[in-house]
C-alpha cells in the first residue's frame, strides 16, 4: 500500500499526477490518500501529525510524504526505513519524531531521478518513483540511492504542545501523545481550562473538551459545535499542560 | 463496489483511513467517494440525499454511510439490507426513507468490533470492517450481527421540502422526488416562484428554475450563476410547492 | 487509464458517480483525478489548461473532459482522438488547442446514449460510457459514433496570455507555454515586472517571479507567500509579455 501524505491541497492536479505516475510503476499496488492538506509549507506540524499515523499501516507501507518548501533547492532527497515501513520525502525535518520514535531505522539519499525532473514538482517525478519501486519490493540500493545521514532537528521536542491540525469539523488535533498524559489532566488552550472525555455524546451540547483522538493524539472538540471557531483557535495554537499536584 | 457517503469532509484523513482498511480488507473491491460532504451532524437532510442515489449503484453494492453526531454513545450500530443492496451505519434515522420506500428490508445490529474500536471513529473501527465483509459476500449472522429492529422516525415525511445539499455550482438539491410532482408544479423558495425546465440551456442566462436533477430530486438552479447566492438560500431553506386548482 | 478533467467540484456526488460507471464498465482500468476544479463554465481558460497536461500521459490514455455549460443543449458530444490519446467531452472548444497542436486527428459526435440520459449529466450518461468503450480499446464507430467535424475557434490565440488557474498555493498557472518564451523574458501582471526564475528557493522570500511550471506552462508566484493575494490577481488576469528589444 502507498500512503500519500502532502501539502499539494485537494484542488488541482498534484495528487492526480502522482497518482497516474504510481498507477504506471506500481499497477494493482493501492493508493490511499491520506492528507492533501497538511500543514502548508510546515514541515514541522506536518512532522508530528504525520508520525501519529505511523502505526495505522501494516508493515511494508510505504508513505510519500511531500511537504517541501525548500523543493528544487540542495536539501537531500530521503528514502527512509523505521520500524518496517518506508518514507519517501525531503530532508527536512519530516521524519524527525518518527526516526525519534523507531526501534530501528535506516536513511538513504535518492539520486538525481532520471528523465526530465522538475525542479518544482519532485513529488511527481523524484519521490512517486522511488515510492512505487520501494512499494514493488525493491531495495533503495538497487536504484542509486545512497546511505546517508538525515538532517537531525534536535531542538525539537518529543511531544509538541501546539495545534497541528484544525479538521473539516473543526476539531484541533494537537501534536501531543494522550497516552503520555495522566487521564486527570486539564489542558489549557486560548484561557480555557479542558477536561478529558471519551467523545462528543459524553459532554453536553456546546460544552469544549479534550479527548484521544482516533490516532491517539490529544485532540480538543466541542459537542456538536467547531472547537476552532469557539475557542478561536486555529493551527499553531499553544497547549498549556496544567500539572496536578 | 462499495461506497462512501459520510460528512467527513474532503480534507483530513477520514476518508483515506477508512479506505486503507477496505483496501486490506477487501482487496479489489472498488471503492467510490460518493459523498464526504453530507450534511454535517444531520441525518435527517442527509437520508433523504442518501435516499436518492440509491438506485444508481447495482445490486449487491455495500454503502458505508456515516454521519453520527452521537458517535461512541449507546445508539446501535446498523447493517441494513433493502432491496438488495447494503447500507451499514449508526441507527440514527439516516437510512430511514430507504426502509420506508423498500419493498423488503432486514436489519441488523453489529457487534462491538474486534480489535482497538475507537469512540470517535467508529467509520473506520466497525462500519469499514462490516461493509468489506458484506462487499465480500458474508452474511451479518457470519460476523456476529443479530437481527434488530432499527429506530422509525415516523414523524419523518416522505418526502423533504427543504434544501438537502448545495453543490459546487450553487444548485440547490431538495428531499422531494420530481416524479411525485406534476409538470407545471410551481415551487416557492426564497419568496421567488420557479417554474420547471428541462436543462440549464432552456432558460435565459440568470434565470432560476427548477428541474428533476440527475438523481430524480427536484433540484433548483440558475443558468450560468450560483442559485444558492441569487435566492439567498442553502441547507434547509424550505421549499413551498405552489398547488394547482 | 482514464483521466478525468472537470468542473464537477470537488464535494458533491458528481465525481463519484462518474467514477462508479468507470468500474462498472472498464473494470480493472485505472481512474486519475486530474481536476474536479477546471475553470467553471468556462472552457476556453479550460482548454488550455487541459492542452498542458497531454504529453504527460502515454498513449492510449482516455481524458474524459467536462466543462459543458451547455449540457443538454445542441451542442455535439465528442470523441477525439489526437496523436494516440483520446479525449471525450462537449464540442464547444475544450480540445481546440488540442486539435491545434496535433499531427494528426480524427473526431466523432457520439449518439444520444442508451438507456436514461439525464439532460444535466452527460457526464455519467454519456461521456463516461464512452470513456470505459475507448479505454477498453473499442472505436467510435462500434458504438454508433460518426465522424464529425468539430466547432473551430479560429479566433483563440495559440497561447493565452491570462491566468487560467489558481491553485492551492495561490501560484497563478497561465495558457502560455514557457518553451515559446526567451529565459530573460519580463512579464507584467497587474503592474508588476516579474523576472524568470528555476524554483521557489532561487529567489528570496516573498519575492514574485515567473518559472516554466511541471506542465511547462508559464506560472507566477512567490517564494514561501501566495501570489494571488500578493499581485491581487485571479483567474483570466492578463499578462503582458515585454518584448527585448
Amino acid at each position: 500500500m502507498i500512503i500519500l501524505f502532502t501539502d499539494f491541497g485537494l484542488t488541482g492536479p498534484y495528487v492526480g499526477q502522482v497518482k497516474a505516475v504510481l498507477y504506471q510503476r506500481a499497477p494493482g499496488v493501492p493508493v490511499v490518500d491520506l492528507f492533501a492538506d497538511a500543514p502548508t509549507h510546515d514541515p514541522r506540524a506536518s512532522a508530528y501529525l504525520l508520525a501519529s499515523f505511523r502505526d495505522a499501516f501494516p508493515a511494508g507501507s510505504v508513505f510519500e510524504c511531500v511537504v517541501d518548501p525548500g523543493v528544487g533547492s540542495a536539501r537531500a532527497a530521503l528514502a527512509v526505513e523505521a520500524d518496517g515501513c518506508w518514507f519517501v520525502g525531503p530532508d527536512n525535518g519530516l521524519f524527525e519524531p518518527i526516526l525519534r520514535r523507531a526501534a530501528h531505522w535506516s536513511a538513504w539519499a535518492l539520486g538525481p531521478g532520471t528523465g526530465r525532473v522538475s525542479p518544482t514538482f519532485h513529488g511527481r517525478d523524484l519521490f512517486a518513483p522511488a515510492a512505487a519501486r520501494l512499494a514493488l519490493g525493491q531495495t533503495p540500493d538497487s536504484f542509486g540511492a545512497r546511505p546517508v545521514e538525515p538532517l537531525r532537528c534536535t531542538d525539537w521536542p518529543d511531544d509538541l504542545a501546539e495545534v497541528v491540525y484544525v479538521d473539516h469539523f473543526g476539531n484541533l488535533a494537537t501534536g501531543l501523545r494522550a497516552a503520555k498524559l495522566p487521564e486527570t489532566t486539564i489542558l489549557l488552550l486560548s484561557g480555557r481550562r479542558l477536561h478529558r472525555a471519551r467523545t462528543y455524546a459524553d459532554v453536553p451540547r456546546g460544552e469544549a473538551f479534550w479527548y484521544e483522538n482516533s490516532n491517539g493524539l490529544v485532540e480538543i472538540a466541542v459537542n456538536s459545535g467547531r472547537a476552532a471557531d469557539r475557542l478561536t483557535a486555529g493551527l499553531g495554537t499553544e497547549v498549556l499542560i496544567e500539572r496536578e499536584n
